[in-house]
């Protein structure tokens, strides 16, 4: 980024972080120690809050407040972190922005717990929030809905991990969509649904936080490939040391089937992650994978033509730049 | 039971337990087949389905149809099973219903997914009903407070597991006030929202589902000791095997403190599991237990008392007694 209108956007989603975590931790102050700390850590440990600004810009778009978005941004972002803290579980994740992940720090049973409370916490704060009862129905159905969803996703990339079938690339986007995209599709019609926005307008956000959710998820893909461990807060390459087919593996062994052994071993010398990386570097499949991001975000650009210019329309169209030309 | 009264409440809470399955068997359909299997495994394996039963009986008692309430009925027993799901990996308990627990017949990752599923998927079902979103909205709050509470009542519960001080009785009932009590409470308080009832009945039914819950898990924990490996569908005395401080355990070790140490081992042999229940058998404890179970029913009868006598009502004053001599 570096230029004036990127810093600007970074400042906004900072601003939003910040009234945020304040809302969340503030709302985990009942529970015994050790839980609040679990379910906590993760929040704590750091993250972009891309989610939550979502719902807020989302609902700002739309004539709405951040004020009146801001339980539904935290709730958005408890939920989320519920899917990381169990995933990180199921997935042997072992770090996560760079500290040791719930589960390794406090063992999987209060990992589980964790996860779980983060997750019902997240619909009991927002239910408790001064929205009018249909509204606050409507939002926390759409929550439920996308957990499933997410859930669904999640198990597809189960059975991704150490594939004995090559996944196609289809079934990777059908992935990806009911795992990440969907969540940032439902962060923007929650933000236009409390703004109480003409359907039009709920339809065309919900389309722009998809496209933006499918770039978003390729593009993490590619930077586990490419980006340094600081920048990643985990090891380089962990989703090939986890034998997990992304985008950008799945376009090399399109084109080199030798390597599938490679993704099926169950620990990876360095040297033959590093093997694995070459040749994904080498075989084009990064810039496939990073054009495809590129016209998802223009797709996502485009669903926002409805809209009037305003700034927050253009911290949105600036958003999406920013999913794809970010290096963390 | 055996009398003619306690048949029909069997037959009340069998007929109610049917629609309530195939109500649930029908919202699984769209999930990939090992999912579907995994989410549904432990529905499947038995249970007796009082939840379900309390939330149709406390909407019918407040003049509401079964009809209305059978969505947050499944919804609610969904809920029971996703904690289930959970606290088997939690607890490592193998035997579930006379079957191996999701996590032994699927694996960790997969039955932390479906407990999750298991419990977005309660509240999208309940979400797709036919009550106005106002009243949806109130229910779905409650079942988002309830499950907080009960992720608090099991992380007290992990801490009752081998304890290095013996809990007080105190903690003991604010434990299972959380864990099991809330949710009975929630069943009959949205039985009596979906019915649209006065706040005094709401309220009435609340504490006679809350002293029920305290009634049900002393009685739980009593038979985890005496009951027979068929009528637990589990092991005897799982709760001794693994390390829990039950009622019976605490009362025990508050007159035989030496025993505190047998709590403490990983692995007990037969014989000292034997030498336990023994000392449990022989100190008074389960009697004790007994008559506070008991005194939880009448207390739990008691708040029945503004209602009219009607069927629904016999039924439910059947189900307190019931809940204190069932052998299972």
């Amino acid at each position: 980024m570096g230029t004036s209108k990127g810093s600007s956007l970074l400042r906004e989603i900072r601003e939003v972080a910040e009234r945020v975590d304040a809302f969340i931790h503030e709302n985990f102050k009942a529970f015994p120690d050790f839980l609040q700390k679990a379910c906590l850590h993760t929040v704590k440990a750091g993250g972009k809050r891309l989610r939550p600004f979502l719902v807020v810009k989302s609902c700002e778009i739309c004539g709405g407040s951040s004020e009146k978005a801001l339980p539904a941004a935290a709730a958005i972002e408890l939920i989320h972190t519920f899917t990381l803290v169990h995933d990180d579980i199921m997935d042997r994740g072992e770090i996560r922005r760079g500290a040791p992940s719930v589960f390794v720090k406090w063992g999987i049973p209060v990992a589980i717990l964790a996860g779980d409370l983060l997750f019902s916490r997240a619909l009991e704060v927002f239910a408790s929030c001064s929205l009018d009862p249909s509204t606050k129905f409507e939002v926390m159905a759409e929550m439920a809905r996308v957990t499933s969803s997410i859930c669904e996703g999640q198990a597809m990339d189960l059975s991704f991990t150490r594939p004995k079938e090559i996944p196609k690339e289809g079934e990777y986007i059908e992935m990806i969509s009911k795992k990440t995209a969907s969540l940032f599709a439902s962060c923007c019609k929650i933000g236009a649904v409390i703004a109480r926005a003409d359907e039009k307008y709920v339809q065309a956000l919900t389309q722009y936080g998809f496209s933006l959710g499918l770039a978003f998820q390729i593009v993490d893909d590619v930077l586990n490939i490419v980006g340094t461990e600081e920048e990643l807060g985990k090891p380089v390459a962990s989703d090939i040391r986890e034998g997990k087919a992304t985008l950008p593996v799945i376009k090399t062994l399109e084109k080199k089937p030798e390597l599938h052994k490679l993704l099926l071993k169950e620990a990876l010398e360095d040297s033959e992650v590093e093997q694995f990386i070459n040749a994904i570097r080498e075989c084009g499949a990064l810039d496939e994978c990073r054009s495809m991001a590129k016209a998802f975000v223009e797709e996502a650009k485009r669903h926002l033509e409805p809209f009037p210019a305003s700034r927050t329309k253009a911290l949105l169209l600036q958003l999406a730049d920013f999913i794809v030309e970010r290096r963390y």
